[in-house]
């Protein structure tokens, strides 16, 4: 199988070196709209051909479109339009903005909407890693609006790729992604903020930072051409859980300022049970 | 040299194992209120023999004091008087209180008061883990309170666990950790609340949750009984920094309610310098 990754930076590079890796496809090529990033993902191995749109797509069985989420949108109808039997999957962390765009597109059905929950806060081809999405979730949004053949082969990577599959509307993706992703990436954002701001009149502020630091505040070197598009497009949910957190952090701000220290144990102790969910 | 560890929890024990990893002990001398810890410490080979307190003193050249930062200054006066020429040195979170408690102890220039910068999530002698300390800072507070050949000792073990050394009073400690560390754990605890409360009318809003969510809320697991007492301790600090975070906060939703995108960017931009300090 011949594919073509159009943006082949974090997440399209990764997604190009475990393709290889699975054995599944036998050449790639890039598409990519900064030309250092074409050439650097072939030097380093991740691509085999760097190509512009048309040719890259004639000679595809898979197109996978791994650019930031406003440009992914953007870009579908052209390449919808130039697809015949050709499968095409996006990544996107948003997922309303890009199936409402596919219901207008030509071929529709050969789009299949997914989103593998996997990612750092480093960026372009440099920043692609083997052996990235294993053991993590893949959600499939709409497949009833997606052929038969061409959801049976996203499955199909996605599980040789070792993720799991989850199913939901693009609506719902949405709600998920606000809660479980982008407000980590505003928080962080906003503690390294909190520090910096310190750092001005304290020059010595990180001189003790470390592990548990480093852990709440590393999602705040992510790049903001990636993240303000996810913001805007998920702009309502993202509100409702940025409130919800500031409500959230108030709690322990009233209970130090009033010294309940008994209600201060228990918002911890509720919050010990998120190991439930994080071993 | 024999050591008495009072506390053999995480830090407690991890500091046995790297003492003993350094060729640094013959013996420790676990003392914990708690029989199962010291039992279990015996079993995981972090400590030799489980003792008294007064019959651990009275065998030991150095003591280590790491217990919950309110239990540490309760009993720093009792321990203080029962040494002579031992070296005693605590590890706790917050320096202020325990700094002002040694003033009015009994043989005080044997008292070393210090922070190794590092831990986990975890607690109890399980969560004790071989090579903890490296390459991490270790603070030592009003040095010119303590005995020379205290300090000397404390630096040197500080030093062979290959920890830097870093020098300052104790209330500068406690705002730089405020900073740095507390409210990095009020930011989990909140954020860990957030999605919990999410998560009563959709009980599936974890399934997507992947490696940025993970580094966001792990600290979420930290427990209680040794983190109430350190915001206790650091509650004006605390609340400092915990207003400048929620008001970063704030500047995000703004941004977002007002479509502010160029701001935005510059927010995350900001963020992104803190790549000067995360490598």
């Amino acid at each position: 199988m011949q594919v073509t990754i159009i943006g082949i930076g974090l997440i399209g590079g990764s997604m190009a070196l475990a393709l290889k890796d699975k054995g599944i496809v036998t050449k790639i090529f890039a598409v990519d709209q900064n030309p250092a990033h074409g050439q650097l993902a072939l030097e380093l191995g991740i691509a085999d051909e760097v190509a512009d749109l048309d040719s890259a797509l004639a000679q595809s069985d898979l197109v996978v479109l791994s650019i930031p989420v406003d440009a992914a949108a953007k870009l579908l109808p052209e390449i919808m339009s130039k697809v015949s039997s050709q499968v095409v999957f996006d990544v996107s962390s948003t997922k309303k903005v890009i199936c409402d765009t596919a219901l207008h597109c030509e071929n529709a059905g050969r789009f299949v909407a997914s989103h593998p929950m996997w990612g750092t806060e480093f960026h372009g081809p440099q920043a692609a890693q083997k052996g990235a999405f294993a053991h993590k979730a893949a959600v499939i949004c709409h497949k009833e609006r997606s052929d038969a053949d061409a959801v049976a082969m996203v499955e199909k990577i996605y599980l040789a790729l070792g993720m799991h599959l989850l199913y939901m509307d693009a609506a719902a993706h949405d709600v998920h992604a606000a809660y479980i992703s982008h407000i980590s990436h505003v928080s962080s954002f906003a503690l390294a903020n909190t520090v910096l701001e310190k750092e001005k009149e304290d020059d010595k502020i990180f001189e003790m930072a470390s592990g548990g630091f480093e852990s709440s505040v590393r999602l705040a070197k992510s790049n903001a051409a990636m993240w303000v598009p996810i913001f805007i497009q998920n702009k309502e949910n993202l509100l409702d859980v940025l409130n919800e957190h500031i409500s959230q952090l108030r709690k322990f701000k009233s209970c130090l300022e009033k010294e309940n220290y008994t209600y201060l144990a228990e918002l911890i102790e509720n919050a010990n049970t998120i190991k439930r969910i994080l071993k």
